[in-house]
């Protein structure tokens, strides 16, 4: 996905929100949002939105020298959804369909995600988990489960801290034999990272690797040769959230997106409404 | 109010719908939103929120050469809100407190906002009105009314085309013999102006003047004498929505305020929730 006009507000709110978090000193904010503006203005806009966001998030951390400015907003998330856990797991079990329920739980999890304009307050997240049930899912969890059974070796790929405490109910589910988790390199607004990873538990489950890259998706170039190894062998790849869906969409690989839609420029290219929770196969290689 | 950090974005936002309203041309598109964001990063920053929304709307259409850009979504929320009008103007006949009917419709109709973003799709009107009567109201109708009844002569601030619709209902129930409306001297956003005011009906039952303006609020230096006048011996103000609020705030002018909270930095300064209705007195003149 290309940027769009639409993305232009979004990453000078995105860049706002890490220089709040980052720097008290108002008049030091206000010269780094005036840079932050000034670096977009100049930016090369053919790019896909990740790597515009990447260069901004830089740009926060470097100036202020606050190399993790989201820390104690993932170490929030990652608490309340640990807390969220045991009861959403019980919720699960007692669904008429326990496999439907933990892809809904997964997906609805990303909604955890600061870099988005739809986000939600953390305060909401309880009240928005409760409506996980009713909310339209675009996609087959089927699909999904068949392609897991055939496959050799998967490779997941987690989005923001907090949902990663949610993936961990679908792995379970999974073959989790097979399954090998990647999260950032680096930290980048409230992405997962190996902090986070363990965490959530999921470092004492199945074997996570770290994909050596600071950019909220997944660039696979910047990737660490380590990633790009298990990228190119998995023989399915689950991908959570919208920054993968953005940089892996087109790719051609046999990856299976999993996210709520937050952004109107995802669900036109996606064809599924803002807030929908959505699977959807990697359309090149939907009629493998 | 000032301009705070969380305002830029929201300035972003705002060019970037006048220039996708004004332009066809991507490449031209492109141009003016990196013009939009060098004006904002050198921009002085500690004036008014409207002041620097002003200067962004009057760069986009001076750069496109269109005038009016909103024109035709002005055009259709006027349309779309004399449709819903009858219906919703029987609601408030039938209503147990029928001033207060009246009042929470027009600072419902303050939701037609295209400067804000909180702000409705127009598709969605009718069902945020359905639920006019149950959101939060904070402020005394009474006092308004009472207000009203002792003042000599009142000054109506209009904001924004289809809003001004709805403000009829709230004129015809007020001592309408002193009411002088006042909508934007030139096309700013959605705001309304003299031809909102025709096509609503109002400037059949009361004066209509211009402000002389083209702020998307009331910079009273900035306005003609004519408007200045009526503003200066008005015993009474009503001013509707933010801009007009952000503005006259602080004035020390006999105004109410009457909006919905469409901003975390509005609901900040009024003390009152995003999407609450509001009904305020000047802060300065609460105590006459």
């Amino acid at each position: 996905m290309k940027t769009a006009l639409e993305c232009i507000p979004c990453f000078v709110r995105q860049a706002m929100e890490a220089i709040e978090m980052s720097v008290n000193d108002v008049s030091q904010k206000k010269r780094l949002l005036r840079h932050v503006l000034r670096e977009i203005s100049i930016a090369d806009w053919t790019v896909m939105p990740v790597v515009i966001a990447q260069r901004l998030q830089r740009l926060v951390r470097e100036e202020t020298g606050q190399g993790d400015p989201y820390r104690i907003v993932k170490d929030q998330m990652n608490q309340m959804a640990l807390d969220l856990l045991p009861a959403l797991a019980e919720s699960a079990r007692c669904h008429q369909d326990s496999r439907e329920a933990v892809v809904r739980l997964a997906i609805a999890g990303n909604l955890l995600d600061s870099g988005s304009k739809s986000r939600i307050a953390l305060e909401d997240l309880s009240g928005h988990l409760d409506a996980v049930w009713d909310r339209p899912l675009v996609g087959s969890v089927a699909e999904l489960f068949e392609a897991a059974a055939e496959a050799r070796t998967i490779l997941y790929l987690a989005d923001n801290a907090g949902e990663i405490v949610f993936d961990r109910l679908l792995i379970e589910a999974l073959p989790i034999e097979k399954i090998r988790v990647a999260v950032r390199g680096f930290p980048v607004i409230n992405d997962a990272t190996l902090e986070d990873a363990r965490t959530a538990g999921i470092s004492q489950i199945v074997p996570v690797i770290s994909n050596g890259s600071d950019a909220p998706g997944t660039l696979i170039d910047e990737c660490s040769g380590e990633f790009r190894h298990w990228y190119n062998q998995a023989d399915m790849i689950i991908s959570k959230g919208q920054g993968n869906y953005e940089t892996l969409s087109g790719s051609g690989k046999p990856v299976f997106f999993l996210l709520t839609v937050k952004c109107p420029m995802i669900a036109a290219d996606i064809g599924a409404p803002v807030g929908a929770l959505v699977v959807k196969r990697e359309r090149r290689c939907e009629k493998k």
